[in-house]
C-alpha cells in the first residue's frame, strides 16, 4: 500500500450558506423544526430569502466546512462536490481553494443553480436550516476520482448526501475503492431527520463499511431507534472502530474497542450560532487520527474546534486553528 | 414645510463586500495603501479575488451600511444606489430592504455587474478595500426621486459618490431638493484619499452646501491640507453647522457653533474587524439629531453602533442597535 499523500477526502453537498438572524415564532410560521435541517425546493427558497431577514453569504456545506478546518489545523485534504458555473459556484470553488484544500469537481454548466441553505439562528444561537440542494442533483459516480480516494488516509461522507438521487452510488464507489486501497471510510450521520429518511442505508453502511462514525446524541438515538442515549452508544460499538458521539455542551464521547473516552466541550464566551459545530468538531478529530495522535487528543481537538465556530457568526474558521491547537498544548 | 415622513435618506454606492481575512505582507504585495480605499477595475478585483483567502460576503457600501444602522436603531430610513439585476444586486436589495429600508433604485438591466468591495481584514482588526465600482457607475440625476428627498429630515451622502462619473450631478441634484424642502443635507468624507481626489468639489460643497459633516481625522485633515487636527477641527468650525469628527479609540468630537463635544469611544472586548465603524457612527449621530437628542447623546449613540460593528466581521449591524442603545440607557 503506498503512503497517503492526502489526509482527508471529503464528499459533500456543495452549497452557500446564507445566514440570518431569526426569532422562534418565524421558526414555528415557516414550519420548521428548530435546529434541523430541511428540504426545499427553488420556489420555497425564494419565498423564505423574501421573508428572512438581512444575511450574510458564507460557503458551507457539512463536509465542505470539515474540510475548511481540516486545512486551518495543517491537514491535507481534498473535496468533492458539485456546483454549478454559477456565481455562488465560484464563490464556494474560491473560499474551498483558497483554505488549500484541492477541488478538481467539475461545476455542472446546466440544469439549477449552485445549493444555497438559508440559515437561521434564533437568539440562542440555535441554527435552524432549509436546504435547497440546486446543482448537488448532479453528483453521481462519475466525479469521484479514483487517484484522490486511494491517496486519502481517511475518506469522509456526510450523511446528507443519500438526499440527492445520484449522490449515494458517488457515495458507495468512494468507500470501494478507499476499502481497496486499504484506506479508513468516515461517515457524519448530519441530520436526525437526514437519519429517517435513509435509517435502512445508514444501518447497513454503519454495520459494514464505516470504519469512524461521528453523529450527535439525536443522530444516533434516531439510528438505532431509541431515546437513550447509553443504548444507541452500546448499540454502535462492535459495528465501527471508532465512533465519535458529540452532545453539545457537554461534550462528546469517543467509542474506540472497549473503551470509551469522556471528552469535555471547551469553554466558549458567547454560543453566537452553532452552525458547523459538528462539521467542526470532525475536523478536529479527523485531524488528530491522520496524525496518530491518541482518542482523548483528538476529542480535544474537536472540542476547540467547535468552540471556535460556535463563536461567531458562520460555519467556517474565522481563526487560524493550527494555532489554537499549539496555544492549547494539543500538538 | 410638510413634516418629515422620512427620518434619513442615504444615497451612496450599493456595494456587496467580500471580506477576508489577510497579513500586512499580502497588503504591500498587493500595492495597497493599509486602512484606504483603493478603485480596482474588474480585472483586478478577479486577479485580487483569486489570491486572497476565504471569503464572507455581507451588503456593503458606506450610506447602506449607514442606513442599515439607523433602521436597526427604530429610525425610518431610504436608500437610493445603483446595482445590476445580477445575483449580488439581489442580496443588496434584500439585506437593505429586510431591514426596513425603503430602496426604490431600478437596476441596471446592461452593463457592468452589481460593485464589489474586496475587504482585507489584518490581525489588528483594521481593514482595506479594493473596490470595483461596477454598476455604480450608472447612477445619475434621474435615480434621485424628488420625492424621497423632499420628505426625509435628513439627506445623507456618501464622498465615495464623486468616484463614478455621474454621480455627482445625483448627488447635487438631492443637495438642491432637500434644501428647497427645507431639510438638511449630510456628508461624509468616506476616504483620506477620495478626499485628496476631490478635495476641491468637497471644500465648495462644505463651505456651501453641506450642514451635518462626518470625517474622521485623516480625512478632515486632508480636507483642509493640515498634519494637525486642531487646526482642522478649526477650519470646520463656521462652514457647517455640525461636524462629528472621529478618532478611532480616542472618540470623538463634535463641533456645533460654539461649542466642542467630547464623546468617548464606547468599550469593546476585542476589535474583530473595523469595516463599518465610521458608517455606524453616522448611523448614531444622525439617528439622534433626527429624533432632537441633546449632541452628547447623538454622539454616545454612535460610539456604541461603531463599537458594536467593530466586534465581529462585516459592517452591517449583528445586534439589534435599539436594545443596545435602550441597554446603555441612552434613550
Amino acid at each position: 500500500m503506498a503512503a497517503a499523500t492526502i489526509d482527508v477526502a471529503g464528499i459533500g453537498n456543495a452549497i452557500v450558506d446564507v445566514i440570518a438572524h431569526a426569532d422562534e415564532s418565524f421558526l414555528a410560521a415557516e414550519g420548521f423544526a428548530k435546529g434541523a435541517m430541511t428540504l426545499i425546493d427553488a420556489a420555497r427558497a425564494d419565498a423564505l430569502y423574501d421573508r428572512m431577514g438581512p444575511a450574510i453569504e458564507s460557503s458551507g456545506g457539512s463536509a465542505g466546512n470539515t474540510m475548511a478546518g481540516v486545512a486551518s489545523l495543517g491537514g491535507t485534504g481534498a473535496y468533492i462536490g458539485k456546483v454549478r458555473d454559477d456565481l455562488l459556484g465560484e464563490v464556494f470553488r474560491h473560499d474551498i481553494t483558497a483554505m488549500g484544500v484541492a477541488f478538481q469537481t467539475a461545476p455542472a454548466s446546466t440544469g439549477p443553480g449552485t445549493a444555497r441553505c438559508l440559515i437561521l439562528v434564533t437568539p440562542d444561537g440555535q441554527r435552524t436550516m432549509g436546504t435547497y440542494l440546486g446543482a448537488c442533483v448532479d453528483l453521481g459516480p462519475e466525479d469521484i476520482d479514483p487517484a484522490v480516494i486511494g491517496a486519502a488516509q481517511v475518506t469522509y461522507l456526510e450523511g446528507y448526501l443519500f438526499d440527492p438521487p445520484r449522490a449515494k452510488e458517488a457515495f458507495r464507489k468512494a468507500a470501494a475503492i478507499a476499502h481497496a486501497a486499504g484506506r479508513q471510510v468516515a461517515l457524519s450521520l448530519s441530520d436526525p431527520f437526514c437519519v429517517g429518511r435513509h435509517r435502512d442505508d445508514f444501518l447497513h453502511l454503519v454495520a459494514g463499511e464505516i470504519d469512524i462514525l461521528f453523529a450527535n446524541e439525536a443522530e444516533i438515538c434516531s439510528l438505532y431507534e431509541t431515546e437513550d442515549f447509553d443504548q444507541a452508544a452500546a448499540a454502535v460499538r462492535g459495528h465501527v472502530a471508532i465512533a465519535a458521539l458529540t452532545r453539545s455542551a457537554a461534550g462528546s464521547v469517543i467509542i474506540a474497542n472497549d473503551k470509551a473516552h469522556t471528552i469535555a466541550a471547551a469553554p466558549v464566551a458567547r454560543v453566537v450560532d452553532t452552525t458547523g459545530a459538528g462539521d467542526l468538531y470532525a475536523s478536529g478529530v479527523l485531524f488528530g487520527l491522520t496524525k496518530g495522535l491518541p482518542l482523548p487528543t483528538c476529542g480535544a481537538i474537536g472540542s476547540l474546534c467547535a468552540a471556535e465556530i460556535i463563536s461567531h457568526v458562520g460555519a467556517r474558521p474565522e481563526a487560524a486553528l493550527d494555532k489554537l491547537v499549539a496555544s492549547a498544548g494539543l500538538v
